[in-house]
């Protein structure tokens, strides 16, 4: 782990930096391409680097799953890499960007680096040792009543107009239960480090994938915080949806509110 | 304005201090009991500093109107204040808190204050020269293409079932332009300023006050932005309703899509 967090570093810093030159060529190139580029650079930073120390390792990253590379788990040591979480905020320089890795093996995850590099704020966690932003211990708000919870979850345009309209209600149904509030950050790694350091009690969402998950899930667990199924069963890093929270109680009733739509599996 | 400077810092740095204790004691006592006493110190701290030094100005303050004082905007120099911008927030210690100061004379905004006292950004502008933030000139994204654009707004539950329907609808309406993502960081003040700064292209409420608005219209309208009635009429800092937009092209878009719901006036 600890070497893993002086690559994110690095990878933070690229990222920094392209936000820099972004300024001095985004009028020229497109926005889009600018992104690509960077996701592309930083998980073969990310990649190359792992791979020169530990070899027989597998991966799964954003940008190797779309050039064609399997997205499957197995029990084989295998990092869960996005180079870029946020993608949206990044072109638009909004100040929610991360670097995020999880570490599986035997499908269980042993550790989560979550880098929100705008903001330097570095998460890490281990399994049994306690999640950490920049070295400081942090936990979940502890919120049992979900009335007084602040809720995180996306929304974006879909053509399916049932799925549109579901999401849509979904946030409707949460805001009239009424919970103090609800909040788009705009990435799921940070969102998940939000619940987890207490700045907000709960975050769900179905379209995501493995990598946007993996190194938050670590961080929110060790924090304390309940990670679920969006129905109420266990957490599936290849599921593509979760609900986390400060506590059982606030997630539980979350999964009352929310209605599902088919997002299919990172693994099919 | 510079003194206006000094002592909004000052401000945010009794807020940052209520964000600690917060945490010592926060389960004692009520949240919303600390957030008023904040809210009540921090407005005290900023009108009695610029009460002796500017004996004759006029203020309006968010909490002076709670416990009474008119609300109305004369030609007098007026300081309009918004102690704590995001108060959820500041409960919830997510991290966009804010401290706004706005100057009117004669009823138009000279200068304005926005202080994003976790971020440690100290937006400010006087009129005719220029935005900045932490003293470094700042500009919006000039975007003209709505479905480039990232669009800010908040969404909260409203006994008022036309109301509340209206509100998602309007959500609704923007997300399938479709425009790249919509964002709820939850300031009012703070969503001005990051579109002053670029990082975001549009942003639009109806409900909030004049003391949400009056520091953030002036950061933004320096930094080149564009400020109107949610109908697309001039910008009334009384009507508790805006559209701000990187460009004359994306707020006038934004005033087809949006349905106007009623919300009275700050001086009625």
């Amino acid at each position: 782990m600890d070497f893993c967090v002086e690559v994110t570093k690095r990878a933070g810093q690229m990222i920094r930096d392209a936000l820099q030159k972004d300024i001095a060529i985004m009028e020229k190139s497109s926005p889009v391409d600018l992104v690509t580029e960077t996701d592309q650079k930083v998980e073969q930073l990310i990649i190359s680097s792992i791979r020169e120390k530990y070899p027989s390792h597998s991966f799964i990253g954003e940008e190797s799953v779309a050039a064609g590379a399997p997205s499957i788990l197995t029990d084989s040591p295998t990092w869960i890499i996005d180079p870029v979480d946020g993608t949206t905020n990044f072109v638009h320089r909004f100040p929610f960007v991360a670097v995020s890795v999880g570490f599986t093996v035997k499908q269980v995850i042993e550790f989560g680096i979550v880098y929100s590099c705008v903001e330097d704020k570095m998460y890490t966690a281990r399994r049994g040792k306690g999640a950490f932003c920049n070295g400081v211990p942090i936990k979940v708000s502890g919120q049992q009543d979900i009335k007084q919870s602040l809720v995180l979850t996306e929304m974006n345009f879909k053509k399916d107009a049932e799925q549109f309209n579901t999401m849509l209600a979904n946030v409707k149904s949460i805001l009239s239960i009424p919970v103090h509030g609800v909040r788009s950050p705009g990435s799921a790694a940070i969102n998940m480090c939000l619940v987890a350091c207490g700045s907000a009690d709960a975050y769900y969402h179905m379209g995501i994938h493995c990598w946007d998950m993996a190194g938050g899930a670590a961080v929110l667990t060790e924090a304390g915080g309940v990670i679920m199924d969006i129905s109420g069963g266990p957490f599936d890093l290849m599921s593509r949806r979760l609900i986390v929270a400060s506590s059982r109680a606030i997630a539980d009733r979350l999964v009352k509110e929310i209605k599902e739509y088919p997002v299919g599996r990172d693994d099919q």
